[in-house]
């Protein structure tokens, strides 16, 4: 089965996302500044998101370069990851309109889990259809980068209930980390 | 002519589909756990619509890729289709914001009975335009499992009046014989 | 110039409105089926706007089928053209939600003549760009059909003011004509 | 790393948002020309974010024809522009529902200026990618057009609170420098 259409159709769903979450910022009823002022949590928190579809974006744009195959079990576990980025905008108004409350970051920070969970299973089920030997294998390795996220993503949930400035500043953190596309796809491409 | 910009196009219709329903995941007004519970309806019918769009992705890109040429005929079934699965994000809310109350359900069912109606049409009509001797009509066989499902919408509609979790039970039946990939196409596909 | 992105661009702007239009319908607050009773002038409009939005994309699959190349002022006929197909879920609505109001009936009238005039302009582009001799000219030919229907939509603005239901089934006319994909390219194709 | 995908996203995401300022265009709830009256500024702000987005994706059309390659860094500078030009339609519905009120017009240009820059630093990114003796280089050359225009940008932000309709006069006056295609570009691919 071709990853053509599957690549397409991902690409298709993620851009959808990354723009449908402008719809979230509405427009302000005042004229002057001081209506645009209670726009800033969910400007910010519309960067943050945007930052992360895109580097979920670039990250599966370049894992797809080594596949080689998929099946169906790839085809639901990259509609599976597509699930929980889909659902990014909603909880981005959540964390922006409630102005960083507590319960609505630590809702963000277990849409970011899920979304790093998703991105593990298709991991998983790649390199299981692929084998271990294969270059798709190799570059993915031990998926070090995404376990250490998850870990900090369920740190950042948790301590949210400690103050909600700290499960943002570890979303912001590991958002850095990945800001730069997946090296290891990357190395192995340019060979 | 050819089939490649056909497929790309309901690609995107049901990308935008398949998005366009998280649009109606409102953002809740409180900030705190309580504010989200209300959503656990909406929640679980646009799941359930989610898979239902992804098994209709899968199905179409199995069969598409048997199929060798369309014409005015098949691009309008193809509408057709897509005229209704379109509707599903409505018909989605219409349920889960109802809280699973017995017509919105029995709508549910008919807008399933009607996708499922539109994609025998399409097959129907593709198997006309591709002769009884062909890949793509020995791939389809006599499409028993799609007729099957669609008498068990019917029955589902029917039964929600008696109870609407019968109805739910009967749609997420359908659901999961579907979740895998057509087994007619896949194995044809793999040869 | 190549084709290919501005058919794909095109591909993707049409998917967008004709699925746009489906937000148009608003969930119903019942939960029987009175609620869903006044949704029925909209259904029908968007009935009606989907198969327009539908002969479009064919028209334009198959006109696109026999252009050799673009140019500066073709991409921007082009755009002149989508944009007002992307007002018709704007008219769609209007028409819908005032149950076909005289005034509604004549503005959607009017959004279609601006489709029928930006799909003629694009023609002359294409015509202009490509040269009398060639298989696109020749299969446009005199482009009677779309004259046709720009002023059957004309003369369905001015009657809506003596009875809407004129107007409506003026325009439901011009669908049927086009219903059946353009003969003139088609006929090209095949050879 | 192929340019290809990233064009796909790229004309993905704006075929999104130049659709997606349609669902500012709220239906009027009276059913008589009365009721269309107060839609004037926003369909003319429309009208003016239309053109501007057409403009960016012919000039990114012509851009990506000259470019041989890309890399993580290029891929980053094109979110960061689809990020600003995602931002459009709030900024066309803020000035447009305001009725060209100086804050909104001042805001809307910022959001010009914004996208000029992000453009930019798309072109220098690319340059640097490419090296100076490339097509790509002498095909962008000093890139006066883009600078002047920011210069432009500018002015319209600052003069907008002497007479908001310099800055809208300005705005538009951008657009009618860029209303053809980038010549850059084309003469170099039509060579």
């Amino acid at each position: 089965m071709g990853k053509g259409r599957v690549e397409a159709f991902t690409d298709g769903v993620v851009a959808i996302i990354i723009t449908i979450m402008v719809l979230e910022l509405k427009v302000p009823h005042g004229e002057d500044f001081s209506a645009l002022l209670p726009l800033w949590p969910i400007f910010l928190s519309y960067v943050l998101s945007f930052i992360y579809v895109g580097i979920y974006w670039n990250n599966l744009h370049n894992m797809f370069h080594t596949v080689q195959r998929v099946d169906g079990r790839v085809l639901w576990a990259n509609l599976h990851l597509l699930f929980w980025l889909s659902l990014m905008p909603a909880t981005t108004a959540f964390m922006g309109e409630n102005h960083f409350a507590p319960v609505p970051v630590a809702v963000y920070g277990v849409g970011l889990a899920l979304c790093a969970f998703a991105y593990y299973v298709l991991v998983v089920e790649l390199r299981h259809l692929h084998g271990a030997d294969t270059t798709f294998a190799k570059a993915v390795g031990r998926d070090r980068k995404g376990k250490i996220s998850l870990a900090i993503y369920i740190a950042g949930v948790l301590l949210t209930f400690v103050s909600q400035w700290i499960g943002v500043a570890l979303y912001v953190a590991v958002a850095m980390i990945w800001f730069v596309p997946d090296k290891r796809f990357e190395r192995l491409i340019e060979k």
